[in-house]
């Protein structure tokens, strides 16, 4: 599946800014991520030809919600969409994983079984779930500009433009009911604000049992040919004013200025696709120091880490089954990013894209020097940007594994949380990291409260070693001072010290204890570092390292956001044409065809997989377990309005050559007259390189098909309440 | 791969039954191993269309040569062809895999490096490698059923029906240089005469490095795609006066009555294929108690044992370069047949074969039940059957352990060899078991000389040390008694107890000793046993067991050879149509056609692989090592007459609907013409419980193209010696 997308902790920067038109595009048929005032200076001519039915305005205009980017929900992670006027959302099952996760328990598992509310009253509050509806955007690249002084080193140029971004996005949000986001477009070559809705109670609807859901688990994810019924329902309510409000019984359905309608047409080989989404992150216009970095280093050591970290959750899942619930999501999340990470290591391999990219630079480099004022202008850009590559290796094992101790332990995270908080409240507010100003405050008080159902001691306990037995391990010119004064100094069997440590520590702390977390969440510096709890001591120690990598990485962000505008700009005036901007987490729009591919020689993958195939595919034991109603369902003969005519029988899934990321799930795709035919749900194996570069031969989304997603509704589910809802757009109701 | 058919320890019984000729056939398009005087009986107007251009006598005469047959040569294992009128043979690979390790040693692997003789005069010699020709067959139903006296019981049966076929076989070898065998039909209800011209000086030609005509190894095997370039070129030797001889320089090519002519066509889909050859065992009329029996306890154990067995000797082979050599044949045929008995496993499941034979036969049942008559001739056959079955049950462990002790030991094998030899020659030639007849003992004499090539003691000793341990554990209801008294008794802890008893065994063994052993060939039973040998003693331990089992083994076949012929013809008066005998390494013939197929839903697979998907899968590490010369000459784009139009690059291997099975490797396929266009070399994996059941969606036979064949010939060996022998038939060479 795409991964969802973390956002809370480091709150992305945000703009738009389109250079100036060249003659044709230079990028691939359906490459391309493009900002949504981008969509009109597409090529229309081509695009009606291939079947739009649709204006650019009629796709992108949020100003008065004509535009289907109205109907786009951001959930945080995923994306999602409005399907009635009585704010119904339709995303990814994986998507509303969290929230069927929170209304869990070992007795009554809505992940294992699914669940379909009877009615209105019966949908399930999610306590920190948004929804945020984009209500407009603007171009704010001189105002963050002029912000960084004349002369301004790399540090003060980051403190500089996170000040103003941190200042236009307060202003932004003064009048209540709003988020706002300042993102940086080619790295900071152009700033734009962006206006969103936030939507604070988001209610289960319906999520089908994980046997249709996540069906093929993780030994599917990311495969072709695909069968995942990764389909889920919730719902935005807000205040009986119409206006965003916490949970309440009171709250009433959000009425969207747009919804989608269902598309009852099919869908073709060949035909025109379009996709609105919030992809996460893409590496296009990175150099060849990032490639040789992530291949070399990061991907195989995250792998390396994630498989022992999985490992040993799984271990601990056996033991117990309320420890399963509880890491259910974090091993799923985990197996993913690890199975992505592979992904994108095949898939630099074997396309080549560090020798590639050596070659382009070099000959961009060729060019630059061609032209004394080109030199001057862009001579120094990519030896600075391998400098600072360079010079980041020195740590990279270090750092990493200091990642990881509080990326798996939640206690660490949280004994660091609270410090900080307290640390940073003592500020005013625009002083602060972005991550604890006061708009962020409620989110973190959620995800410290949410903590509870996903926190499992023995787990926690069990992950933190692994990693202290890793960093234990660091060459000398790498350790982690903190942990060698605390635990290696005395040379004994580091095995033997950790546990040691640890069992003093897991003994010495409250933070599982929700009561005394929480009142920890207010309170001053001194008392929580008072508090004596032996977690935030060890975060305590741990913080002069974290705060002086927080320095380094400001004057790292700093420079490369002064030399990667610079890089792009040269590539520009070097291939001209129309360039998309990496994708980073803001609203784009992109089409493509429905199309399978040819993965390697006489191996040929048809577009569309069918019911039967997940009767071939069902064992009746995880990840291959359809429910019973499902199989029956299968099974009958029934008349059917959802069958497709070329394989005549229910379709499931389906491809098309869409660009697309992590962040993309749950995104509507739509035929050419914007009516919904699909949700993207995953990429397949072979593009997930793509995330540096898109191969148009072999990359491919995958969509779970509409018709597949009515079929269960209808015949697996009986759910009338929301067939009828959408408009009953297969006329299976009776009247 | 298709296995090699092993047929020296006990020699096939084997005859040509045709059922008088119902309506139109009732077996699948392309299923059918037909008899080769079932040729004519099969529709010739259909074949015409689909574009046979031959008579039936074209294809099955053997009387005078003229027929295709004369120009197919069983190789004990595996079938071959005559391509030169100086009797050079095309088979595959893995066929030519023992005569390449009889001529290595580790300072010159030929299997890794591969072979071409420069000239005929350094083709090298293979002892025991023999080329059968078939010259005739006949029907002996009468003379074999005659012999069996009125009332006989089942031992009495089995006793007679060998002993008159022995008399057959001796008087047809009597006039020498003829190999003769009778080979049961449908269980015994006919019988049938072959006569084969016996070659007994068979040379290695050319062979191709492992990483071509062994490319995908054990990984890819049974699987589509496929890239192996599976071939190699043997040529058959006689005396100068034309007859076979052993080994001499003096001898001269043989010259083969017909051989067969490369084609130059090249393969369209969907054309007609033909394919000659010896298709060693299916058990497409056994009941469900077989099917049981096989799917529960016969291929789970069977991959168990062979999975520990496997893993032994390759931790061996690791361990030393000779060592890995010697091995190397054994790890492959057991690889072979481990991912053989998993795919049946698969295959029996997938296809619920099991409920399907039982719901048949209950069908069956009640239609036999209908009538008295037929109640009387067929109402017990189904119920004896079946409790001749059950009965096996309850030793079926303790005789598996029994079996893989021989089967991986190769001294214990020896040692059991020598003892039976000597006890079995101081009977009448015509009284011993068949294995032990005078026409046999030649190959049995290889067989101990050749050895030495493949015995690596340690080796040896670790995969018995498995099957002791195995012993061990048996339950109490079938021990082995033999090993109790000698190890387990005491009830000390059983690895001790094996390692003490090996550590002597293999102090106190001289077998592995090549002098000692042949030494012992000839000698009375008295001195082998008086030898004092250890592996002797432990082998005349376990002779009562192995004794009392043949016994057992005697009243079953005697009491199947009366049953299964009824089971069939109860079988065809109910179904009616024309009905192909089971596999028996008798030659057939049969046909299909060129095709892809669907393994699962969306996946389609072409049905031909390329060139570039050999680049695309070589990895330089075994097995996808593809020599340099080979990548070289696959990367110059010089015109090739090699080239498929539809691909634009040279074909690699290609799919056909043809019934084949172990046995068949190194057939001949052919298109309408009777021209060579590939060698079968394998099934593909979603078949192989086709053994059981043809299912002709989804069963394809792999061969490798004729036109890769020669590209390798031509483009990377260089061959021109062996092109021009076989007419030239791309038109390379310079005249």
């Amino acid at each position: 599946m795409r991964p969802a997308i973390c956002r809370l902790a480091a709150p992305v920067l945000i703009a738009v800014f389109v250079v100036a038109l060249g003659a044709a595009p230079n990028v691939g048929a359906d490459e391309g991520m493009w900002l949504l005032d981008q969509i009109p200076k597409l090529d229309q001519a081509k695009l009606k030809a291939e079947g739009l039915e649709l204006t650019p305005e009629q796709i992108w205009n949020t100003a008065d919600g004509t535009g289907l980017a109205s109907a786009v929900v951001w959930l945080g992670g995923c994306t999602a969409s409005f399907v009635s006027p009585d704010g119904l959302i339709v995303t990814n099952h994986h998507c509303a994983f969290p929230a069927a996760q929170y209304n869990s328990t070992p007795e009554n598992n809505l992940i294992d079984k699914g669940f379909l509310a009877s009615d209105r009253d019966h949908e399930l509050p999610s306590p920190g779930s948004h929804a945020y509806v984009l209500e407009g955007f603007e171009d704010v690249t001189q105002k963050v500009l002029a912000a960084v002084p004349e002369g301004a080193d790399d540090t003060a140029r980051f403190k500089a433009v996170e000040g103003v971004i941190k200042r236009i996005v307060k202003q932004c949000e003064a009048g209540g009911n709003l988020r706002c986001r300042v993102a940086a477009m080619w790295g900071g070559l152009s700033y734009v604000l962006y206006r969103q809705l936030d939507i604070r109670d988001v209610r289960l609807v319906h999520i089908p049992a994980e046997g249709i859901g996540n069906f093929g688990g993780d030994i599917d994810n990311w495969m072709w040919p695909r069968h995942d019924g990764d389909y889920a329902f919730l719902r935005a309510y807000v205040g009986p004013d119409g206006k965003p409000a916490d949970y309440s019984k009171n709250n009433v359905p959000f009425r969207p200025k747009r919804y989608l309608r269902i598309s009852d047409r099919g869908i073709a080989r060949d035909s025109l696709t379009l996709l609105l989404g919030y992809p996460g992150r893409t590496m296009r216009y990175r150099t060849s120091f990032a490639v040789q970095e992530a291949e070399e280093i990061r991907y195989p050591e995250n792998i390396r880490l994630l498989g022992e970290a999985i490992h040993t959750l799984e271990q601990q899942s056996k033991a117990s089954p309320a420890a399963a619930i509880k890491n259910a999501s974090a091993i799923k999340y985990m197996n993913n990013g690890m199975k992505n990470n592979q992904g994108m290591v095949d898939g630099l391999r074997s396309s080549h894209l560090l020798e590639s990219k050596r070659r382009d630079e070099a000959e961009l480099m060729k060019w630059i020097q061609a032209d004394p004022v080109r030199a001057a202008r862009f001579g120094r850009v990519l030896p600075e940007i391998g400098a600072i590559y360079k010079a980041e290796l020195a740590n990279a094992r270090r750092d990493l594994v200091l990642r990881f101790m509080y990326r798996t332990s939640r206690l660490l995270s949280v004994a660091n949380t609270l410090l900080k908080l307290s640390e940073q409240r003592a500020k005013p507010d625009l002083e602060r990291e972005p991550g604890y100003m006061e708009r962020n405050l409620p989110r973190q008080r959620h995800r410290l409260m949410r903590l509870q159902r996903s926190l499992d001691v023995p787990s926690d306990h069990a992950v933190l070693r692994l990693m202290l037995l890793e960093a234990s391990k660091l060459p000398a010119d790498q350790r982690i001072e903190a942990l060698d004064d605390l635990l290696f100094k005395a040379g004994g069997d580091p095995a033997k010290e950790v546990d040691t440590f640890l069992d003093t520590l897991y003994a010495g702390t409250r933070l599982q204890d929700e009561d005394f977390r929480m009142s920890l969440f207010d309170a001053p510096r001194a008392d929580v570092v008072g508090s004596g709890d032996s977690m935030i001591k060890l975060a305590l120690a741990l913080e002069p390292l974290r705060e002086a990598n927080r320095t380094r990485e400001q004057r790292v962000e700093g420079a490369l956001s002064r030399l990667r505008p610079l890089y792009v700009q040269a590539l520009h005036e070097y291939r001209g044409g129309i360039l998309y901007p990496d994708a980073n987490s803001t609203m784009r729009f992109n089409y493509g065809t429905v199309s399978g591919y040819q993965p390697r020689d006489a191996v040929r993958y048809f577009w569309m997989t069918s019911l039967h195939g997940v009767l071939e595919k069902d064992t009746g034991v995880p990840p291959f377990n359809s429910p019973q109603a499902l199989l029956e369902a299968a099974r009958t003969t029934e008349p059917s309005p959802y069958l497709d005519n070329s394989i005549k029988d229910v379709p499931v899934d389906f491809l098309a050559t869409l660009d697309s990321t992590g962040g993309n799930s749950g995104s509507p795709v739509m035929n050419g007259a914007g009516e919904l035919i699909g949700l993207l749900f995953d990429g397949n194996y072979e593009s997930m390189a793509s995330d540096w570069r898109f191969d148009p031969v072999l990359t491919r989304s995958i969509m779970v098909d509409i018709r597949y997603v009515f079929w269960n509704l209808d015949r697996v589910y009986h759910a009338d309440r929301l067939i009828r809802e959408m408009g009953d757009p297969f006329r299976t109701l009776q009247h």
